[in-house]
């Protein structure tokens, strides 16, 4: 699978709200769903009805997602197009289906021929046993169980935040390390410039009396030696600290 | 270590909201903390004090977490006692830091030794440069380029929660230890002691000079900052440099 296509829309989950109670967590879901970019939203008889005006303030800009938004009457229809359906739920329900991980899911997005779906239950009660029996498996976020209070648009950002790390690793073969910093990152500097450092400081030290006694002066060295060569500075850190000793081997000022 | 300490309290991050806006966002905050067992929250200076009314509400029940919270007056004294510190954004800013995904700062927190310390900025701005500066590590959600909008909450379950999933990980033999705490191995040294040996070459530098032209010196000063920083030297290598720089504090015997 082309690196580019990882977030196409061809393995894009769709996101259900089964029966959400309030517009402003429909919108901070949307924001949710598009910070990682999944765009599809489907709303199964929001209590509130559609469009609801919460909504748009709380998507923070994610209008976009709220726009292309779909509201069905049962959950059946919304997941009807669907090849695997997945519900979210702490609860162990009366149901018996096998108990997923949100990362296993991602796995499974990334792997899994044919559209995913993941249903989300209202604020307060969670997804019934009827629309948990439309799934195929039950996505349980491990949280804290002596606080297991994850709010709509927490569980949705997880569930994205997922699909979309695995995304990346399935593209990459290994977790991608985002890395916008990597030409500033150079690599260390050559072990000469660090031995100019070490000489560096090894003449200002000698000058002052830092190896004595004699005796343990290899030490010493090696001690210090120890320490500069631990950081692995790169050749502009390096020229950096060689200025440094230079202003330290002159006189103070006052 | 033994397996069951690794999620223990020892490596549990300490989270630090600096300068935090809204009560009401301190209160979320606190609740995902508590979602994935973090428990020690820091604030820096609350725009509007503390304690905030607005925070309780906010966090359905994670009241646990607001009572312990303390307020610093800096951020450097918010991670004086820390060996790691991370700071998220998601903007490139004029530091260069290593900059790792939630999944590799999760890593870290349970692979090396030491306390850790995440910086999360106000909610318009974010972290300072000044903030950041005082990190090892710039922690960056891989978010979608075209929707950065993260909220404060949202990047705190993040990482909480990525610190609870690969703690579990961890746990489970599947990761190894790459930095266990040995006695050859110790730990960086707190941040209150990086201080101490920033400090120690500030003073010997501006007696001569090393701070000029004064436009600069903001700059110069977070250059050197971050090429100490970047060691995470443990407290006998910061011993001996407090060494070094005493002696190179004094006149050549010539």
């Amino acid at each position: 699978m082309p690196k580019n296509q990882v977030a196409g829309s061809l393995n894009t989950p769709v996101i259900v709200l089964v029966r959400p109670q309030l517009g402003e967590n429909i919108g901070k879901a949307a924001r949710a769903m598009l910070n990682f970019g999944l765009t599809e939203l489907r709303l199964v008889t929001p209590r509130d009805g559609w469009p609801n005006p919460s909504a748009g303030p709380a998507a923070a800009g994610a209008d976009v997602v709220l726009e292309r938004a779909r509201v069905y009457a049962t959950t059946a229809e919304a997941v009807a197009d669907c090849a695997h359906v997945h519900a979210t739920t702490v609860r162990k329900r009366g149901v018996t289906k096998p108990v997923i991980t949100p990362d296993e899911a991602g796995r499974q997005m990334h792997t899994l021929a044919g559209r995913h779906a993941i249903l989300f239950g209202p604020e307060r009660s969670g997804l019934e046993t009827d629309d948990v029996a439309l799934a195929r498996n039950i996505i349980t976020v491990p949280i804290n169980p002596e606080f297991p209070s994850l709010n709509l648009a927490q569980a949705v950002i997880l569930v994205a935040y997922e699909w979309s790390r695995i995304g990346r690793e399935v593209a990459g073969g290994d977790a991608v390390l985002v890395q916008p910093n990597t030409e500033e990152l150079l690599p260390p500097a050559p072990q000469e410039e660090l031995d100019g450092l070490v000489a560096h400081f090894e003449k200002l030290l000698e000058q002052r009396g830092y190896f004595l006694p004699e005796a343990r002066a290899d030490t010493t060295y090696r001690t210090l030696r120890g320490v500069l060569t631990k950081p692995g500075w790169n050749h502009l850190e390096v020229r950096t600290l060689r200025g440094v000793l230079t202003h330290l081997g002159r006189e103070p000022r006052e």
